[in-house]
């Protein structure tokens, strides 16, 4: 039978969310994962099937339908796989994750936003920003389930949501030193935080690659957009992170050189 | 047996989505609605249920539990009521709607920027990235169901959570005078936007009620705030909108007083 396609970029957050769920339900070979190169032009035949945009991920079904926004898709694949499913039953439960998912966007935004910022006199406003995020989150699950560990009783459809997010933001761990505060305001968030960090299904990323492959969003340079006065995108297959040095911590002092990064010999 | 409440605020576009999906579903009982003044400082026990936020639609369920965001209350209730949901079915068709949600924010979003807006000199700007985002929802719904009329045969969870922002766009045109221009790449989604405003489980408000209500918010006050110069807000209980005339259409010109506005005696 032809399994559904997912089109994805190597570690993007968006698909590994989906990775989590197939994981978490025991299905990884349910779906095909085929890797896009978005340092180079979209083929042609993947643009026609989704009509010209090139957002990934996208799911093509068994039918050749095609799906779009990694929220959508993980809750298709959840729903349609054999066996239980990660979203809660009980409604009300489920409508407790989806208020928690809800606060997704705004979260993985302003961390793409931190990450990029070029302006050293903005850093403390953008950290600022994602800690006002991280403490509401700290409150809701304070709201819901102040003793526990998970929003639940075990890692379920939210944290599946929220943690490729979370190991996305190694590159501010990195590049801006991020780290949440000591004190209340974060205890539970943290404690959250690293549960989903090191849970079993969560382990499709390390934080050397995701550092390496996200210094020109460091730089400012999203998408694979090259980075003025290089010639290779932090993105490029070729060579692969793991033959490269890790790059500068300090984004702020403009862009080493493509052959200090490895990527050229 | 206690029913869910809903506290929102009168012609809440985000509350009406609730009351279409009851009329849809043949239970306009089976929720009560009750009123927030928005003009009024927030009563002290319904800020304590919702923790300190003010966002309204806030749904408490029959055992007293909390429920925010309204598309999240929204499939909540679909999912509880008894009898058919108004989601579809199948798991595809399903994520085909929840794609054309995800669309409802920004859309959202632009419409009450664009009424709000105080420079004239921004004008076309704001008219053309709503216009955009019509386009891309012509281009949807011609992806999906070039021929028909709904999203799919009938009106269903999609259209529920688009029209009464539809409903609120009336101060567009009558504020802004906007309109969907004449040609192909509109008519699709022209099409659509007629018959969902025409549904009759949609007739919660009339566009007289909007305009006289948000007459504030196209002077740029949102959320119940005092335009400079007056004492009343547009979305005062008292006098009724019933009872005032139509205000100036012209919002650059600045206010007009509270008593040409028919708000004080």
């Amino acid at each position: 039978m032809t399994k559904p396609i997912v089109y994805h970029i190597p570690v993007c957050p968006f698909s590994q969310r989906l990775e989590i769920l197939l994981a978490l339900r025991g299905q990884m070979d349910a779906v095909e994962f085929r890797v896009v190169d978005i340092t180079k032009p979209r083929d042609p035949e993947l643009l026609a099937k989704t009509r010209g945009t090139t957002a990934l991920p996208v799911l093509e079904t068994a039918d050749g339908q095609i799906l779009k926004e990694s929220l959508v898709i993980l809750r298709y694949l959840d729903e349609v796989m054999e066996g239980d499913s990660l979203r809660r039953d009980d409604p009300y439960e489920h409508a407790v994750e989806s208020m928690l998912i809800a606060r997704e966007g705004p979260f993985t935004m302003t961390g793409y936003i931190y990450v990029m910022n070029q302006d050293p006199a903005q850093r403390d406003t953008h950290r600022d920003k994602l800690l006002g995020l991280y403490k509401d989150i700290n409150g809701f699950l304070m709201e819901h389930n102040p003793d526990g560990t998970f929003l639940f009783d075990d890692f379920g459809l939210a944290e599946a949501v929220f943690t490729p997010m979370f190991k996305r933001f190694w590159f501010l761990d990195y590049y801006e030193g991020f780290a949440l505060p000591e004190g209340p305001e974060f205890d539970r968030v943290r404690r959250w935080h690293a549960a989903c960090m090191a849970h079993p299904a969560t382990e499709q990323v390390t934080e050397e690659e995701i550092v390496k492959l996200y210094y020109d969003y460091a730089l400012g340079a999203g998408n694979g957009a090259l980075v003025a006065g290089r010639t290779v995108s932090s993105f490029a297959f070729e060579p692969e992170w793991q033959s490269r040095p890790w790059p500068p911590r300090d984004k702020y002092a403009g862009t080493a050189s493509d052959r200090d990064l490895g990527l050229v010999a």
